[in-house]
């Protein structure tokens, strides 16, 4: 046995995956092949979670009847949305979804079936509940009408249900770009967490469960919070560079920067970041682009590091009107799809995930009874 | 990089761990380098839980001061219970008690604190919550004297909470036996699931809700409540040999036999395998050692498989009077104290645990447009 201690399993090839590769030689994305330029700027969210479901896009009338199917699976049982709208605003709303997710898996009739069918039908069902859920998250109710209503697109649906107007079609095009761009990324954190929690042949409702807390942490998810967080202190303190230099003389983390795979830059950054200035020359508030730039460069310059995702998404989505307890809510929304493609590649070629660890501990020693004890 | 795929994990260490050792050379398992036969023999299960939270055995007064704060704990949140009892009994009880530790989660007060006390305190509060939650997933009302009664111990509430009498000595023993046994098992699925959820720096609640899905799936967990359905099978059919051959030839999994890590045999085995003929003996209901050794003979014979701990556990808990569904949460009980252990420890020495995967999808391919495709 290789006696070498794999810390944070870095680098390890810790399985096969046929859907997600990152080139690392042109710092690229792709999903089944797809480049994730071409799939923002061309596809519906809908398109995309299809090609991660299926491994295949699909054709007009796969896309429609594929449509159709989400829309028929947008309600949420009312004791799920109850729950919900009794949480105390001071609860973390990620440890919210994360019960009601687990409590939709409790509902669940073909819950002990694993099989492809099953959990394709559980993952169309889960991520079309989505939108209701996170508007239940804020609180806010959700018309019967937006609901049912199969002209809107799944990103125009999410918008609406979280801001209660028919959003601009701008608005609903950066909402699409951003569901598809974090979307998936193979063996991540929570996706990992997923295939370890599925690959007992536990449910899928259950891997999700994991996942959510696996993404709900500021060294995953919750970091896009934490960018918004932090630009409103920027914007406040009003030195970009003085605030910068004051944190990492402090050793303090510096948000929304870096990535364990991406080492070179994030291709996913550059995407939102075009949106993030859009939207900024649209509402006239350009504040938290020039910010959000100019932190770019110095840690650059400072660091040698590169924005990633999450950190012109957290822009965005304030320029959206979107409140920040929402925004790691909102990549649930959009991973569950790779979530859910994950779970049911590892249910298709199923072993259980077991590691082992380099034991650290003290030697085998004799026992001492109670009263003996010092 | 090593191009190497590690499926399932196995033999890679994925990390250092002191809490726990699998000695193949002599079969042997240690927490904290004392023998599990020791540990089982001597030790209370709280001195044991004590030993994995804090890495030694406690003296006399520190094991009194641990108990004290475990009866103090033992109280859960009359919203939490009246969750539990609404919940239809059709619905998978693991799926129940996952969802209220999701729950329990969303109450903590220090809930985003990870740090090693904030993290103590909430392993031996969860760990005090378990067995109210098992007796609310089985609809037993728990009396509040009992609840408060420091003269129970961990072992004896549980069994009280879960039968509703004053259980015999030799009961308590068993649990409390068993509790010991399933407490830990170095980076087994649920806690390796429990360990990637807290790397991201997610907190305590999150990870354990993870480690309860997974435990739940058939490869781990519930491969305790399936050894018993089939020793059940097995006496309805009556011939123990024939029963098994039907088995392997349909190519159907035995459950209760054979480990990832332990293939020369898992020593707790032994352990709980003397508890379970003790129990037969006393209770005059012989049929089910009988049924498990002539079944374990078979299946070394014709497999060249050993019963793991699950096996014996499954029938000793029937004997005990327990219903079925409760056996993988019971596993919860005693496991909490090792998932603990292994996030507290993942918190103290952080790294996010990020692997890759091989990619074995589709080349880069150019985009077709939606209505190009066939």
């Amino acid at each position: 046995m290789d006696r070498t201690v794999h810390h944070g399993l870095e680098g390890v090839l810790a399985g096969e995956s046929a859907i997600c590769e990152v080139d690392h030689e042109i710092g690229g994305l792709r999903y089944y092949g797809y480049e994730i330029e071409d799939l923002a700027e061309h596809c519906s969210f809908e398109e995309v979670a299809y090609l991660l479901l299926m491994g295949a896009l699909p054709n007009p009338d796969e896309l429609f009847e594929f449509k159709e199917a989400l829309v028929a699976s947008r309600p949420v049982s009312q004791k799920t949305i109850d729950f919900l709208c009794q949480v105390s605003p001071s609860v973390k709303r990620m440890d919210v979804l994360r019960t009601a997710v687990s409590m939709l898996g409790m509902d669940e009739s073909d819950h002990e079936a694993n099989g492809h069918a099953a959990n394709l039908s559980k993952a169309i069902r889960l991520t079309a509940q989505m939108p209701a859920l996170l508007a239940a998250l804020l609180d806010l109710p959700l018309d019967e009408n937006v609901r049912t209503d199969p002209s809107l697109s799944h990103a125009a649906y999410l918008l609406t249900a979280l801001t209660g107007v028919r959003p601009e079609p701008f608005a609903v095009k950066v909402i699409n770009v951003s569901l598809i761009l974090y979307a998936e990324h193979e063996f991540n954190a929570s996706t990992f967490a997923a295939r370890v929690t599925a690959s007992s042949l536990s449910d899928l409702h259950s891997a999700i469960t994991s996942a959510i807390g696996t993404l709900k942490g500021p060294l995953h998810g919750g970091a896009n919070e934490a960018v918004m967080e932090m630009l409103l202190k920027i914007e406040a303190h009003g030195d970009v560079k003085q605030y910068l230099e004051e944190r990492l003389a402090r050793r303090k983390r510096i948000m929304g920067f870096g990535h364990r795979v991406l080492r070179k830059g994030d291709p996913r950054s550059n995407i939102i970041k075009a949106y993030a200035k859009k939207l900024g020359e649209q509402t006239g508030d350009e504040r938290w682009y020039k910010v959000s730039t100019a932190l770019e460069a110095l840690m650059q310059h400072e660091k040698g590091l590169y924005p990633n995702l999450d950190f012109y998404s957290a822009s965005a989505y304030y320029l959206l009107g979107l409140p920040i307890p929402i925004y790691t809510p909102l990549f649930v929304c959009s991973r569950i799809t790779g979530w859910a493609a994950h779970i049911i590649e590892q249910h298709d070629h199923n072993r259980l995930i077991r590691p082992r660890c380099a034991y650290t501990g003290p030697k085998a020693r004799a026992f001492v009874s109670l009263e003996e004890r010092a």
